[in-house]
């Protein structure tokens, strides 16, 4: 049998969950070793113990004190990401961590000082860049064969509204659900964003008006390469998951289509029906979030860079600070303003 | 053989004859019955005579004082629109007017009030409501049954750059191009537009830049009733005339895609190919400018309003020098600094 | 005004009609100098005097002795075809026929070899040759870049039943409906038939079955140069006019699609709708029409051979008749019975 | 953790890997017990032990003869189905059989009988019938709401011919190749087939002459509720693998397209480029190997019959058989001379 690596989970909520689920039956060359909540119960004793974990901790110092244990998957609350990324650095131990790092871009930066200082692996988790269409197209773009971006575009579309207690706490729509697209245009031009201008409306649920949100958003971009570009979101698209990109270039276009349920049509007189895109993130995303475990697992064990690093969980926390600055201020924002 | 609309087409370059064509192929209630251009040659001469018109005129006032003559086609340059439509008003023709009326607003309020005080009827021609995805699309939305709007898109990008003689006199892409898309989002929405911001690129063609324009171009909008809008724009799309549109609204989403020049597809080990869009205005919206000759026709005839008026030649040329201005001093602009 | 053909229609049903207002208002270089009908009447009068046709007649033998004719569109019922071929071509003039010419193989061959004594052109009205989608499928196997086809394949079904009167009369499926796609398979593959086999089924209207009809049907074929094929009819698509080519070659695949009513896309909870192909052959094939009319109106200006000719008018019908035979008898038939 | 069902593969080979790999990794309630192969080598060795199965034989009577076993997975050479199923049965395993059963139809009678004595239960390895997009059309037609099945057609076209070695054994392209479409017509149309023509090409490759075989074929057939159907097979398509079904009833068709590799399009003047199919079967019905897999496991734990069962494991023989008896003869050939 080849070499493992040995991971500890931290955190086993629903993407902790699915983290373990996906290294286990699907990354042949990860193990394992342990798992670790704060708020340990029952079922995810049960949960660890269906995959085959022996240490199941309420700390995740046990994790980091744990020799046998290389590299970490923080899956805890947003909240503690940083902190636990500066723990797990100071144990040495590689990290996988979820999106956001930090809502505070000064937490960020310490928390990636920290891996710099220790010398481990760092990859967040924007698990869009690994689906296999939006690799296409940047892929595509990158290689320079439709010459110069122009424009970039991604639609961006929620199938159905959180609840209102998850958008009370998310730090609002651009930290919350746009972060995955600011990181995605960052991907697709190759160029970092210079220039932000936002809008957004209450289209969808009154009650966020208390929290200063909105429910849909545009957001116009500057890139450095000198690319424009446009973001829209929604918190209720009805139909399911619309995760669209598209990049114009010298040379023409390149964009993707959503993965649809199936491929069935039916014809009748009453029209023609075909079936809605996958559902939401964990339909659609189910392969890439295969894809990223696997690329951060071959990238401790073969001592490469993953494809996605500290700074790109920066530089989309950035830019959504400057969306919500340029909302609340109704006025263009320039990144230079969160040097 | 019905009644037959008598009109006098003042213009005879491309457009013209465009409508010419049409009027005397596919509009069966309508006559030609005088022709007039201020620079007639014998080349239009021979189109006219092809039609059967007798009356062939080197001045528009000919076709003023022609009692015979009950309506106007005006396609001259643009510069002349606004004082063509004062003086057809005054000799009680009713008008189909080319796009835009004039660049400054106040030529066109004169023009309008003309145009009220004759009581004759002006069609203004925005081509692209009468095409028959994007009128369905809109009819949808205004039929109610997928709620209110809340986001507008629309992608209008030209096959290939116009020739930069063309560009420097043309007002810019917000008057020149766009202008078209903003006339379809107050047409999606049902809406009022309330606030631009605009951002420009010059990716193409290095020489538009003395003349301070840009070819590469995204306008965010807001609208009265609520909604928001995003228009992207460029002078070179290369793989055809790119014109979709989309309407996310409370249930769901109305869009179109382009209409291709067949329906055909090639598979092999190298992929699969099929048709680009329909290559340019006159491709893609050859039906359009059929029916709305067909529509103004039958609004005379039958003494109904157009579905195009005054006020819609008004308004897009107001968006678009917001448009302008946003992109000049970079920040956004409300409407109402032109009320 | 550039030479313009002088034409006599004899028919005025529906699709002397279509035809001639295609000759008015889509071929400037036709003019119809008379039509003829045995059965004249005051409507068909009345659509005469709005095209500007001067010569109404109640007998074609008087378009025949009009020496200002030079060519005639024969559009009477289809028992006659034949003999007005013969009298047309006796009479030197050049002729458009709709198909079928006969449903008899040696009237066929009396009237080809009219034609060709006399030296007239004739065409045959196998519109669908002229179908943009169909047309490029074929061009691009003609032009060999695919290699030689292996798989024809053909699905062809009418949106609705037609009534039991008609196809009491039309002489069976295979004469009256698949003989279009006979003709398509010959035009795709660039080969003849020489084996059929059928079955049927009757899935839409009992009562047809006392005419020894079916009303869905698929046919195998086998061709000269090896390839193989397959044709599906249906009398009931229920969701439009199903028009669909395919054929499979040494690198690949070349097929097309229906052409749609609009490009409209209407996502909800529900699922998708997209719009119904165009409802029958006036909507699909109106531009297949014109280019006919075009094509034949050119190749006798301009004296070349029209693209479907006499023998392709003989052809589908020989194959029908082996359809028929194949289904009556439960077996294989080879079009050598037909010789 | 939940009951799991012990499981011993038979044949390591390419398709016993691929069970293998799916019962390990996605089929939670399934455990392999034991693995066998006549013709173990250290390569099955390693790849059994990297999947921690502890019983590695090299005798399948190993694995009927261990008590621990309560199901098998039978993925030896063809041949041996048979004869494997008799023993399992006799051993009261329960029996998953890769298709075929066996060439001979009373060889599939004897082992049929013997499943049925021992009461295991039997569910052969018709593996689309678990594709998502096959099965919606499947449930949509079985749900009746598009009323009675008219036309049932197949489209199936691998990617590349298989070697001339391999073809050569492979009993002919409908027993090795379209049987698989056979047992699809039968899923879809919820009907047995009563009759069948089939008509060859061999296109591809001559050598296959010799061995009297054809390597493009398409096949007619009627079914016992009176629908008609047509399957058309190709060994090499080249653009991937092309796998389509379409059925069309009282109200319409139901159909289904290619699953792509991704959704990406690029538009250049030089046309549009989109995907091609997925590759062949280990791309396309990756997820319904394991869905059957599933399937099959469910039906033992909780004692239910699986939806792929003994006699659809005989049908598709016997029309197998017909189709190469009707290319032989050159007519059609009725089911009933197979009874």
């Amino acid at each position: 049998m080849t070499k493992q690596l040995k991971i500890g989970i931290i955190g086993m909520g629903r993407i902790g969950k699915l983290h373990g689920n996906n290294l286990a039956f699907s990354v042949p060359n990860s193990k394992i070793e342990a798992v670790a909540d704060l708020f340990l119960n029952d079922e995810m004793r049960a949960w660890a113990q269906g995959l085959g974990v022996q240490k199941i901790y309420n700390n995740p110092a046990q994790i980091f004190s744990d020799p046998a244990i290389e590299a970490v998957f923080i899956c805890s609350s947003s909240e503690a990401h940083a902190d636990l990324i500066i723990q797990a650095a100071a144990a040495k131990k590689h990290i996988f961590c979820e999106k956001p790092i930090h809502t505070d871009a000064d937490q960020i930066r310490k928390a990636l000082n920290a891996v710099e200082k220790a010398g481990v692996k760092l990859q967040v988790g924007f698990v869009r860049r690994f689906d296999h269409n939006h690799k296409k197209v940047r892929d595509v773009v990158a290689s320079g064969q439709m010459g110069a971006p122009h424009i970039v575009k991604v639609t961006s579309r929620d199938p159905e509204p959180q609840s209102i207690e998850y958008v009370s706490t998310s730090g609002g729509i651009f930290l919350d659900m746009m972060i995955h697209d600011f990181d995605m245009v960052r991907y697709l031009s190759g160029s970092e964003v210079t220039e932000v201008t936002a809008i957004g409306a209450i289209k969808i649920d009154e009650r966020i008006r208390e929290f200063s949100d909105v429910d849909t958003a545009i957001v116009l971009l500057k890139f450095e390469n000198g690319a424009i570009g446009v973001i829209d979101n929604s918190r209720a698209a009805r139909y399911g998951y619309d995760q669209r990109v598209e990049v114009h270039c010298d040379k023409g276009c390149v964009q993707d289509y959503n993965d649809l349920i199936d491929t069935t049509i039916i014809s009748t007189k009453d029209g023609v029906r075909s079936e809605r895109p996958k559902w939401f993130f964990l339909e659609r995303y189910n392969q890439a979030f295969i894809a990223e475990a696997q690329e951060f697992t071959a990238a401790v064990l073969n001592n490469t860079e993953p494809s996605v690093t500290g700074i790109d969980g920066l530089m989309p926390v950035l830019i959504a600070k400057a969306a919500q600055k340029s909302l609340d201020e109704g006025r263009t924002v320039k990144l230079t303003e969160f040097a």
